[in-house]
């Protein structure tokens, strides 16, 4: 092919421009100015966030499940694994039925979302920007973790099977009704711009309001406040407990860290890394703030309230692990370790029996956490969030107390004395956790 | 330069054929039509899926020594901590020096692989996708959960050393020979369609199979079956069986989930988030079928059987955790707890003594999910399941069986008498795995 | 729009030249020759490897604590978990204060770096290649490892304060001063070359002096070495113990996997993956060697030496987990098992009481380990090896003499001796670890 002088330049010319229009190009793709992933690559990195994040939240369960069964006495710890494992169990069976639907099918600034199995489809999925499956899966260990509050605040006298109804009623309805009006983009998210990034509200408050609920209709254990004293029960096996606290936190990176639902761009792994530190540091804080002050207070360290310090600081930043400066979450976090320090003697004189301090580490943290984001969050609102609160709250707290209260007019949900004495290892199971270990 | 009239014209065609075809190039690369993963990122996250799914399973060799540990009495408590940890050792090792090329090197239709030491070799990365060593990883841990099982149901009466050298066997050689037959793509896989995803048969069937054969020639424990009654011997310590389960349930995601095998198209990640569902659905089926049974049947909830119904349900959907839908996925899970809850009682009285209900959980419930695959997966066959389930089933108890009978008529398998009235941690190990609690 | 012939020829031409060009650009992008991800995919891919092993990393925290509760006696069961929990949230802050500027701030070739908190600037993110948060997660929870070394040796007889005050020191001044020597490109990295992959000497044996150190401090415990024996004082509970060695060595594949630093290219992907398997192979050989030895010294098998073995194989393998083949990894991790097996007795000889064997493991296995470097890695040397062995010894120990003095002619370190007859759990917190069991 021969070329004259001019195509030749042409040649040269237009080389030129196809390069640089080339470059341009690539550099859209994944270069220097605005890099991003391909979004076939965004679509694997949000789908293995969830999943991952998912996978640590599910030990969660494990988590609570050792935090409960140190708590109590050894006569009621193998019904605390029978609750904690069915618990499970029975969120992913009610997620699946109605739970998913309720939170994502309630259409902009709604109140009550679809009711209807879960589909599970992928059609679309650049669109979706990550597997359904994934997401479904984060959203029910989520909905787990709320159950899972409730078994440890109950334990030792609520009869297994009404709890494990009430765990249908909160997994399946009360539990994605509230949290469609933030994540489902209902009223509380549109109106109201309310804002809880992980949960500190839609997921630990509600689980502490569905306790609390309990708690009062249920009663405190036998002998817990007799003769107007409060008689302290020891947990059976504080080295579980401690075991539950650290998967927690484990837990917790995901629980926090997938929330930011997405680790496709640049500014995605920021974010989760980000929040992985600020999440550290709540809880870091949490664990101090109780340890100095039940020395102060008490003159001895109490490890069960420093453990609880760890998931006061945890739930406080929850609300918004990624806005804080390092400085603040620690302040978060700090607060959160008092609030556990000063709310269970508070609890106490009430006479709310709350067998592993949860009231105080996932309701109150939670509100406090809640509360505080407009500090840190412009866009969140003082008087939205105060709103979100209270209008969760009242939502959870009176779905819970009928609920309770219908289990305990018609099944009953107490043990009687004699088995409580007993201990329900032995009359609603037939066995002993540590049939070989004789009690003191 | 200079640019005439036409050469204006033929630069603005050519630019524009220039743009289509780089925004048709870019396209195929990223976007909307056909999106993937470039090829260096597609081998990132399909090692990524090998090492992360990889450190869970590795992880459910913990809980299969928590779960072995809570169920076996303190007097033998210490004894299984060390064959657990020895056998994920030993696995290590023979996996390394044997099994991998026994797998892999069985060649299409073959029945045997080669003898060799594991390379390791990344010469060609693109050609296999993902580094060598996470794919290694990966099966090894697999190896290893096989032989975990096999410890559980020989509790509290075989010799550790006895054990120990059939451990090195069943890894080296069993497991990886049966396993090339399909994992392989030898015999079964290619003449029968075989299909078993991520091993009910290949990893579960095959570990209960070496555990039967073992529990015939090494006998139930003393006291057991005396007198003809069968004598219920309870677990030491129930929550760390709990804690073992949730471990086992954890590692399960990426037992399943990582035999995707990849995670570099969009399929693949909406693949593995499917198997996550499904795994988790047929787990929970499990865990309450056994649950609604036991109160059933016995009136009182067992949590051993629970904990097994877990277990159950997530061998069963082990085979085929992808093609489910999640009702068949529960129905699936709800057969496995259905068989763990009605085994355990036949076992007994074929007077099979298996501490912790392995045999149920892993080989019944394991052939039950490689049977049931046809349902959902139309490129199985009924006739090649079967076929597969029998002669994996022959092979490795036969195999088995022979290996026990010669360590039994060698270097004999079973404690003495004396050994075992006292407990293997004081005469094999010389301590206690409880020194400070007294025993009732 | 009109074309001449010849342009016509022109165009097909360029045509062809510019799909040449583009193909040619494509396939830098993602294509045969020489595949990458594209910076934004390899920063994810990087953050993201920081992020998961940082969490396994963390988990190590569970580890520790689930390892010494195990170890110590019932009475001193809670402190320590006090201390485990407390320890891991003093580094977290103290790494954020001073650490991470103190490691990275040291300049090349330097002795001492930066006074000043860490800020967590993310403004080139392409240029550093991660988000800083995540990076910053996984040289902290490093550090926190380090100190979880010191509580197992000291436990049982420490007081809580003074054992907080020093871990304060160690993580936000005496480790990262060592460390910013080798990982801030210092003196040793900069002069002598000296390589200390994930830490052998850098983490472990840090650890390992520090709790030397703290053990002539603060002295043996009450009856130990009374009457010129060495009495044995059994762990309360092997089992707890078994499963913090899983935990550890799961966390392991973070923390050697992790130090690979970067997982956006097939040759990272291939390292991290060898170190994967190296890490394993390891400590498999750690575990049986101590299993084999213990038989053949003691003629019983020692379940907390084999769990040692297993920590001493994979501190041996910490400081170059990448370059050795398998079988020099058996062999590393194998003589980390014979030095465990061996130093226990000979620190007795010493009578230096080290409650959970951490000298042997940590500081010991981390010297060989740190040693043998050059055998596998060229750019090592030999010199530069003992010279930083030394350094780093001579510095750590000091140092942490220094403190461990201050703090003891100043507040005191050693519970009193009534204190440590009934227990730290009584004396210090006021509770029980497990107030239901009577002890023998």
């Amino acid at each position: 092919m021969q070329k004259t002088g001019e195509t030749n330049v042409i040649f040269k010319t237009i080389m030129a421009a196809v390069l640089s229009v080339c470059v341009f190009l690539m550099g859209e793709a994944q270069a220097q100015t605005a890099p991003v992933a391909s979004p076939a690559s965004e679509y694997l990195f949000n789908t293995l966030l969830f999943l991952i994040s998912g996978m640590v939240v599910m030990f969660m369960a494990a988590g609570f499940c050792m935090l409960e069964v140190g708590l109590v006495r050894s006569k009621n710890a193998a019904t605390i694994c029978v609750k904690n494992i069915c618990l499970y169990s029975i969120a992913g069976i009610m997620v699946w039925l109605f739970g998913y639907n309720l939170i994502y099918g309630v259409g902009e600034g709604g109140l009550i979302g679809k009711f209807g199995i879960w589909s599970g489809d992928d059609a679309n999925p650049l669109e979706t920007g990550f597997a359904s499956g994934a997401d479904w899966y984060f959203q029910m260990v989520f909905v787990a973790t709320a159950a899972s509050i409730v078994s440890g605040t109950l334990a030792e006298r609520i009869k297994l099977w009404p709890f494990l109804a009430f765990v249908a009623i909160l997994t399946g309805f009360i539990y994605p009704i509230q949290a469609s009006w933030e994540w489902g983009e209902g009223y509380l998210h549109t109106r109201w711009a309310f804002a809880d990034f992980a949960g500190s509200t839609l997921v630990h408050s509600t689980g502490g309001w569905a306790a609390l609920a309990g708690a009062l209709v249920v009663g405190p254990r036998a002998g817990k406040y007799a003769g107007g004293r409060v008689a302290p029960i020891p947990g059976s096996s504080l080295p579980l407990a401690a075991l539950g606290t650290f998967i927690l936190w484990l837990g917790w990176f995901g629980f926090n860290g997938g929330s930011q639902l997405a680790f496709g761009t640049i500014d995605d792994a920021i974010s989760v890394a980000r929040i992985f530190v600020n999440t550290n540091m709540a809880a870091c804080a949490g664990v101090l703030t109780a340890l100095v002050l039940t020395q102060f207070i008490y003159k001895k360290v109490d490890l069960t309230i420093v453990l609880n310090g760890a998931i006061g600081g945890l739930v406080s930043i929850t609300a918004d692990p990624l806005h804080p400066a390092i400085g603040q979450s620690l302040m978060i976090g700090a607060v959160g370790g008092i609030i556990v320090t000063l709310a269970v003697p508070l609890l106490d004189k009430l006479k709310i029996d709350d067998v592993v301090g949860a009231i105080p580490a996932h309701l109150f943290c939670g509100v406090w956490g809640t509360l505080i984001v407009p500090l840190t969050n412009p866009d969140a609102r003082w008087l939205g969030q105060i709103l979100g609160i209270i209008m969760i709250g009242l939502f959870v707290f009176t779905t819970s107390l009928l609920v309770w209260l219908c289990l305990k007019y018609t099944v009953g949900v107490r043990a009687n004395g004699r088995d409580e004495r007993i201990g329900l290892d032995k009359t609603e199971l037939g066995l002993e956790a540590y049939p070989e270990f004789a009690s003191t």
